[in-house]
Order: structure tokens, then C-alpha cells, then sequence
């Protein structure tokens, strides 16, 4: 087995959901995405649950790296995305948690958006599905940690990180849809000064 | 065509999407769930985008009697669902606010469980039908004048309606999966100790 046609399926296999949903996850449509020969998918995965498993790892491994990137600071730092004061430092003040925290939104509704499409089906499934369940459970449950680890590093109060978390899941789904009313009242049409505003409700005092 | 028969299909797409997901809404499940003749469904909703509409509308309908008679003081008030001080008078204070919420997080993950699952499929469906995003906008831009509407009857401050409602919302898929880590992580293991501490955690001091 090929580590990069591997990918290349896992790939595929997250853009037919985002594309068509569940409903649309075939070996064949996988094949069809990655212009590989017919079987290809079949080969390395089985059944459809192997091409969901597989989907939903290469979520996962998407997001830790693009979160990765976006809490140090690259050499496009000052775009808005890079937040940190150093590798691995995190972001210093509650500013620079907003500007990363704004970074991952802004990512779910542009770049990101196949990814998170897929990873919303992918939520959809695991409730009648508990092995799907399992594996998406430590991802979700690793962004409450990420957040207050995120909250200390800014110099924030622990506690509000289930609040953060929540809010910032709850998001994900108005985004993608980009309903007017919901955005607007969500105040999502402008995320920077989302984050900004969230970080202040939940945290109090301390942000401002 | 016949009102009663008309629920009993939209009941029945709700059923199918939430059992099978967006995969396995078609006439023939519906009508098979319904219990009616072959080719009912069609006859009533003729294409799958109408099925989708009429389950969309009708998630909205049952969810909208839920939040009324949460709302509202029932003969079994105290069961910890009902929450008002009389009629349409909403929570009078943070206490029944915390109980209202965790009475809807509760129908969640039980009752409820149907309609919330049909609905996560609905939304995925709806980052790719412009047609259902804009007929589910309002249902979740009403979310946010109804949550401060409670925080003002409830004498809170209004503003933190919108955190307040995104963690509701982000709440849902976790209670959906009941993934243990993940329900742990964010405190949705008591509804009622959650929704007392969000409340604590968006208004600040005011709920102490």
C-alpha cells in the first residue's frame, strides 16, 4: 500500500462528503475524486465504514495541523493568522487569542470548509454509529483542552474554556450554511470582532 | 389531501432521516415508515427536495411547541421542565432559566432525540441547498431573540445571549454521540450543573 495514493483516497474521500454527504460516499465516487482506476478505493478500504474511518482520521490530522499552524507564528505573521509570541508559546494576551481564534473560524468558512463539511457528516453519522463515535471523541474532547491551555497561555482565567468551546462548535454549522439572519444574529458577519466580544463574554473583566 | 395523513409523512421523513440519515430519505422509506401505500409520499411531496422541505418545516413546528411548553408552568411543574411564574412570563430568575435550558438539553438527548438528529442532517444538507438554509435562518435566528428575551426575564443582562445560544447549539451534536470523553470535557454530563454554570459563565456575577 502507497502512503500517498492512501492520502490522496482519504482526501477524495473527505471532498465526497463535503460535496454530496453520506448519501454520496461511494468507492466508486471516491475513486471518480482522486482520479485513481475503479477498485482503487475498494483496495485500500474495504467496506464503507473502512472509507469513514478513513475520512474521519484524515479530518482529524487535517485539523491538529492547521491548528498547530495557527497557534505559531509563521512568516506571514501579521496576516491575522499567526498568533504566537514563539514556537509553541501560544498567544501572549487576549488580542492575539482572538486574532487566532478568528484564524480557525475564518478557515472553517474558507479553506477549511471541505474539511469541516466533512467532518459535520461525519457528526451526523456517529450518532448511529458508536465506532465512529469513539473516534471522534477524544478530537472534540481535545479542543476543551486546547482552549484552556489557549486561555492560560493568554494570560485568562481557567473555567469559561467549556462556554469557549461550545460557542465556537456551535458556530461551525451557521458558518457553512451562511444563513443571513443567523449570522447576524450570532454576530458571525464579522470575526474578528466575534472572537473579540466571545472571549470578553465568557471571560469577564479580565479581557478588557 | 388530507392534514392528518400530510403530519403523518412529515413524522415519518423525520423518522427516516434521523434512523438512516440523508442516505436513506426516499418516498418508498417514507411511505414504509409511514405505514401508508406505496407512492403516498409522492403524492404529497413529489420530489426528495420537497420531502426535505417538509421535514425541515416540520422539525421547526414540533420544536417550536417544545420551547412554549418549557416556557410555560405545567401540571407537572417541579418535574423540572416547566419554568415560568405563570403564562408566557418566561423564568423569573437565573434558577429557572438554568432548569428551562436543561429541560431543552434534556428532550436533546431523549424525546427529542428524533427531531434534533433530523434536524443535524438537515443542516448538512443545507450548506449545500441555498433553498434550506434560507428556510432554516429563521428557526435559528429566532434561537437568539428567544434566549434574550429568558435572559431579560430572568432580570440578566442581555448581550450574552449570543454565547449563551452558540453553546446551546454546540452542545447538540456532543449530547447527539453521547461520546463520554467529549460530554465529560465540556460538563454535559449534568444538564443541570452545566446550565447553571454557562449561565454563570456568560453573565458573570449577576446568576451568583
Amino acid at each position: 500500500m502507497n502512503q500517498d495514493r492512501r492520502d490522496r483516497l482519504r482526501d477524495a474521500a473527505i471532498a465526497v462528503l463535503a460535496r454530496e454527504g453520506g448519501r454520496g460516499l461511494t468507492h466508486r465516487a471516491v475513486d471518480e475524486a482522486a482520479a485513481v482506476p475503479t477498485g482503487t478505493a475498494k483496495n485500500y478500504f474495504p467496506t464503507r465504514d473502512a472509507l469513514l474511518r478513513a475520512a474521519a482520521e484524515r479530518c482529524a490530522e487535517r485539523y491538529h495541523a492547521l491548528a498547530e499552524a495557527l497557534a505559531e507564528p509563521g512568516p506571514q505573521d501579521g496576516a491575522g493568522a499567526g498568533a504566537g509570541a514563539g514556537p509553541g508559546a501560544g498567544p501572549a494576551d487576549a488580542a492575539q487569542l482572538a486574532a487566532l481564534l478568528a484564524g480557525l473560524l475564518r478557515d472553517t468558512a474558507g479553506p477549511g470548509r471541505t474539511r469541516v463539511l466533512a467532518y459535520l457528516e461525519l457528526q451526523a453519522e456517529a450518532a448511529r454509529r458508536p465506532w465512529l463515535a469513539a473516534l471522534l471523541d477524544p478530537v472534540a474532547a481535545a479542543d476543551f483542552a486546547a482552549h484552556a491551555h489557549l486561555l492560560r497561555a493568554a494570560g485568562l482565567p481557567a473555567g469559561p474554556e467549556r462556554a469557549l468551546t461550545l460557542a465556537l462548535h456551535g458556530a461551525i454549522p451557521h458558518l457553512l450554511t451562511g444563513a443571513p439572519a443567523t449570522l447576524a444574529a450570532a454576530g458571525l458577519d464579522d470575526l474578528d470582532r466575534f472572537t473579540r466580544e466571545l472571549l470578553a463574554t465568557v471571560c469577564g473583566e479580565e479581557t478588557r
